[in-house]
């Protein structure tokens, strides 16, 4: 029998379609396999061909936008919004617009083209958890903006358009609405229970087991109860924390369980696309009792067709108890 | 200078990025093109292989699951939803379940397995249109069920599982949370404005006509304000219509633009991969002041990747002006 599910924090409902169901051997997807062919304005040597850099870790005697780095943050060369003009917001009619004020910037993860998050150095994941902070936190300083989203594409299919390992980040100037929502529906909880949600759902899936991935001192992995992707998992911090920050001032834990997590994906699924993002509190209202930080992973394997654009809801056709337990049970 | 843009009724943002504005043969996406090749379930000689037909339009003399139709709606044979057994909900700590209970069916729009909805009669279009009614009129007895979304996946990267041409509906028991977004949205404005929004909206495009793709006596099409995928269209009847239904006994008109809209969608960018989706009132509800139904068509160009997935913003390279002046100059 196919079940509905909800998920408590936002309300979509999603069907997980247990009669579809699949096993991670039934995902056909192309593996990721990098290899160098062709220009890549990412790799070493390259570096006049983007935009000037805005944050890098340099070996001491190295010149900016040279070669004789370990990561480079630059402007995205075809931004989707810009740093540059006046925020102003118009009406034309029933219609609202507003200058495309923002700032996109790219995380080149690693001078190596072939490497990839999940097999790059712990100490090169923790370098592109502090890259993620610190740009946090000097975007904070722009009062026209309001949120940072961070994401990565992993794979063409997951809407990569260049192989070289990155991130990216878009600043907005206004919170976007699937985070708003997040955000309102932890804050009526709080008002109703005096807890935080997400403090919460991690208590229940400690106890029951059942949807939990992996955890370390710090953080927890799960297998969310509402998921809309098989095999779509959540990294969370086991306190509560409002926002993304490196706890007693390391990020090493944090990319110790990224790369577990990536790890087993990769292993599960046979290096799958993927996208990541980071969901984090708007600025201004960093420090809160309600919201909780977390990463949210979703290998590409199935697509969104006009049922998902239409209603919102999602069709999965892999129990979150299933895939997690074959998350638990690879061999890394 | 890029900019942002606010659905009216939901409230969604987007990107328009002229920088990285295209034009139709930007969009590099293989031509749909069909042909015959190996089995198919939906040619006739194998309605064996379908579950039991619930709908057809036959010729005098043929036998139910048998050849001799111009079109079939047959339960889906790996439904998302079941429509046996009962409708339960429970909690599960601070989670929401509801057993899988629903409807998932398939029209079959033509026995010709190299038809497409764009180039076949005008008339079996208006067969299609009708099957929609018939099976919504229907899935309204079961109190089970609250909406039925209507569907259809038009080549493999927009989600068809199978070439042949087709349609698809699924009756959910609650009605979807965008669906819902749309609703409530609409019944403000209406509580506000005494007006319906849909209306307000049609009324300031017509007298724009900037974003006006094609009208015809009862029906316009138009490319919405704040698109979320270049090319996106919309279908909508002039007058206020709260519920998909046949004005004046007919669907011809609806047949006619609904046609023209995809030929010059098929002219324009190659046969496209798409998706349309019909949105219209739930039941209990069909007939108010507030809502308007509409068909929203959007061509399989970009991929959702990690901001889309994480804010709810789409990012469009096309802004809906200039989309809709290349529609209405293609010559069909």
């Amino acid at each position: 029998m196919p079940e509905l599910r909800k998920d408590p924090i936002v309300g979509r409902w999603v069907i997980i379609s247990v009669e579809r169901g699949k096993r991670p051997s039934d995902f056909a997807s192309p593996s990721l396999k990098r290899r160098v062919s062709g220009f890549c304005p990412f790799c070493p040597g390259n570096e006049y061909t983007t935009p000037q850099e805005i944050y890098a870790i340099r070996h001491d005697t190295s010149q900016p936008n040279g070669p004789g780095w370990s990561l480079r943050v630059v402007p995205n060369k075809f931004p989707a919004l810009k740093i540059e003009g006046e925020l102003q917001k118009t009406a034309d009619g029933i219609f609202d617009r507003m200058t495309g004020i923002g700032a996109h910037e790219v995380i080149i993860e690693s001078p190596d083209h072939l490497a990839s998050l999940s097999r790059m150095q712990r100490k090169e994941v923790e370098n592109v958890l502090w890259a993620y902070y610190y740009r946090l936190t000097d975007l904070k300083n722009d009062p026209r903006l309001k949120y940072v989203l961070i994401f990565k594409n992993e794979g063409e299919a997951a809407g990569a358009s260049l192989e070289h390992t990155h991130s990216q980040l878009i600043a907005l100037p206004i919170v976007p609405k699937l985070v708003r929502e997040e955000i309102e529906a932890s804050r009526k909880y709080y008002d109703i229970k005096e807890r935080c949600i997400f403090c919460d759902m991690i208590l229940q899936e400690k106890e029951e087991g059942l949807r939990v991935v992996l955890e370390n001192e710090l953080y927890i992995a799960i297998a969310p109860f509402a998921p809309r992707a098989p095999f779509e998992t959540w990294i969370l911090p086991k306190s509560h924390q409002s926002c993304f920050c490196p706890p007693d001032g390391s990020f090493n834990l944090l990319a110790e369980i990224l790369q577990m997590v990536l790890k087993q994906l990769d292993k599960l699924l046979e290096i799958p696309p993927y996208n990541y993002i980071v969901h984090t509190s708007p600025f201004g209202e960093e420090e809160n009792e309600f919201y909780h930080w977390h990463i949210e992973i979703m290998p590409k394997l199935t697509k969104i067709a006009g049922f998902e654009w239409g209603t919102g809801f999602y069709i999965n056709p892999t129990p979150p108890e299933v895939a997690a337990r074959y998350m638990r049970e690879v061999q890394i």
